[in-house]
């Protein structure tokens, strides 16, 4: 089980795989670890001395400039040292299979992998495979999971909304490709959400999608009306080819937000986005900018966020040992 | 106007994007700042805590390990945690603009960027749009400046000759492309060097040449007549190809620095590059290496004009307090 | 001679280039010292800050991911500043000679250079050329030398077998290709082991092979008999191609290591590999994996060992001044 993987004999996180099968208190004790990194990055030196001496590894088997960045950054401001891999250019060339790699990088002391990946179970694989005294962060597998990603939207949405049980959250976009979502749904409902809506397409959403514990609409007229919280998914080019859609501005009509289907929403509806957006294609250029948007503090929370994460899951390696005594 | 850009409301240097409008005084500052730093090289621990806790990105859209290299190094040795993005292979690949890239690194609480960038004025753009806490190093952009290139070199010269108004200099080569000549010119200009020549053939030289302050020339003998300083430009092997030149040889025949050549100067002439050179091309091996070549000087004074400069910025993010009292 | 090039006035190691020449008193020295910081990885806080303000600048003009992470880990582990230049991608790419290449980075006052390069002699070749102040460390250089990954081997056998005056060590592969074995042969007679023998079909070998003080070998069953330590070596793609080996299967059958292979030697032989291994070409899954196997140890140990190779080299910089007693 994902859940019992991720936790310590002491029912720590040890590894952050997936939002699945953690408890309410968990993503809470996250997210109020994360409010006290926050607070910190507003001082003149951000950086505290939590995990010096500690080596992080960004395995990247698949390249992302600005997921790398924002680890790289809370690790360096954990005051841990920070190696990079980029695989696909490197190791594999020689041929060498990941669990060599994976069993080379332990034998070099490393305490944390963060870990990207194509291949929907890769971080799981190597969190089953890795020596007890590592910690592996899933920073996004395949269509599977996005974990830290859910983690920073939920943080967000708690910053302005306070109490999860009254929102209406509606996730709109390529549902069925994206594991931005469904680490989204998971948190939402494990935090609570009176309801999260799915708004696409049918050939952009998985079969049987009400088992993952939401609402499915197919226009957002009906699918905006009445919500908290609106969140835009970044629509992969590749499927324009795939012929999942007819084309960009079709797409756009239907289900880009806009500022007349903003109306649709509460009048305080906030609007979120992993990023990076495409202005013009799944969200206007105004309501990405707009009063409504909190795509940038999304981002800003992105590094306390992780840095929580890290922290707890070094923590929990040392048998809920705290380091910030030090 | 870019001289007003770059200092905050009390006169300091927030951003260092060209020389063009900033004063005499500042020039002086930079250059008296980079002295205290050169001192400490001389240590066993180069390494000061001045920007600990502090993040730096190096933005480079245009590849360059030299320039690259140098940034990074006065970056550790103020202690400053730096990121590396090589964007051309990376977000933008994904599609995203170059102001969202920005607005996303604020977000992450970066102090600074250090931006390299193949179109002029980009580093301008990212300032004028960049938010209030953060400042802005040019480190190269297109054919228009090189600011921090310029700060090096007039170091190096007034190392050596202490006193700029008494001062011929003449910059030789490619002045018509190149981004380090015109920041060269507008310093010297402004420290108020006696004359400033340009040597290059006339397919060279921009139109009205004389504009920027500068008495041109279309052959080394009359050039080179009685001055104090050379500095020969890199010869982008792209011009021979574009027909602005006829070949490698035929140009080093009559603009590459020799030995011979070199005696038309005055006898203590100084010899400069900004790197790197192009042995037998621009310069002839023996009076690269030679006894009037500061070549290897100007790189070691690199790291301490890039320390003052970014040290200075920072400190002027901040209403002018110092970061020294630490 | 490469031996006095190495060491300083005081004989004290200065660069580590090769094995060859060294004393038996010095390579016991570096395993000394390496064992300290063997036990130091076993506290909490993995770093010490003996390199504190010094900067390493890891020059690989052949990639190797591997080698250059465990570089960077030692070197960070010694608070060191790290630099990472890839030059076949950069400044080579602007047709600068390396020569310069090393002066420029000599002025930006670099304390050490870590060298990987396909050119045989090219660690040579700088320390010869490089400034006083500054230690090249040989990271594998052609078909030379890897002297670390040699040294690191023998710290291996040292802490299993105790003493080499017992052991009788083989190495198995391509012996005519592998700067690894080159350096191993070297360590090993001059450690003082009582046999050393290479196992290779007759086209791996050099010519007059045991010119290098080496016993040959052309097949297992003879070669594994009573030996102590093997040392498989990893067969090179190319080599299939180039018609010195019939086939990858035929080359397993005669030459892989495999669990009934392992069999003719003692029953407490180590099993070794400088890695990444070939999984069934030269050595079986079970075997690489097994009881007799170091092949991880290799690893761990290949941390402290160069941890105690850039100490040893930068104390010797600075006329044998400990920088411990910091």
């Amino acid at each position: 089980m994902a859940g019992n993987l991720q936790l310590n004999a002491e029912g720590r996180l040890k590894h952050f795989l997936t939002i699945e099968g953690l408890s309410r208190e968990l993503l809470i004790e996250i997210l109020d670890t994360a409010e006290s990194f926050l607070s910190m990055s507003q001082h003149q030196v951000q950086k505290v001395p939590i995990l010096r001496g500690k080596t992080i590894v960004n395995l990247f088997f698949e390249n992302s400039t600005r997921t790398r960045t924002t680890f790289e950054l809370a690790a360096q401001r954990l005051s841990a040292d920070v190696v990079t891999m980029n695989i696909a250019t490197s190791a594999t060339s020689k041929g060498e299979s990941l669990l060599d790699t994976i069993r080379n990088l332990e034998a070099m002391r490393v305490d944390m992998f963060v870990v990207r990946h194509a291949i929907s179970g890769a971080a799981h694989f190597i969190a089953q495979h890795t020596s007890p005294n590592l910690s592996v962060i899933n920073a996004g597998d395949g269509q599977h999971a996005h974990p830290t990603q859910a983690m920073l939207d939920m943080f967000t949405i708690r910053q302005l909304k306070k109490d999860f049980s009254q929102l209406k959250v509606a996730i709109v976009g390529d549902i069925l490709h994206s594991r931005v979502a469904r680490s989204q749904i998971q948190a939402l409902n494990i935090l609570g959400a009176a309801q999260v809506r799915v708004i696409a397409p049918k050939t952009l959403l998985p079969a049987y999608v009400e088992k993952l514990g939401v609402t499915p609409f197919h226009n957002m007229e009906q699918g905006l009306d009445d919500i908290d919280v609106i969140i835009m998914l970044r629509l992969q080019k590749e499927r324009m080819n795939s012929a999942l859609l007819p084309s960009e501005s079709e797409y756009f009509k239907c289900f880009g937000l806009t500022e007349k289907k903003l109306k649709l929403a509460k009048p305080d509806v906030m609007v979120m986005h992993p990023g990076p957006i495409n202005r013009g294609v799944e969200i206007e250029s105004s309501v990405a900018d707009g009063a409504h948007s909190v795509i940038l503090q999304q981002v800003n929370n992105g590094i306390a966020v992780r840095m929580a994460i890290m922290t707890m899951a070094m923590q929990a390696q040392n048998g809920g040992h705290s380091y910030e005594q030090h």
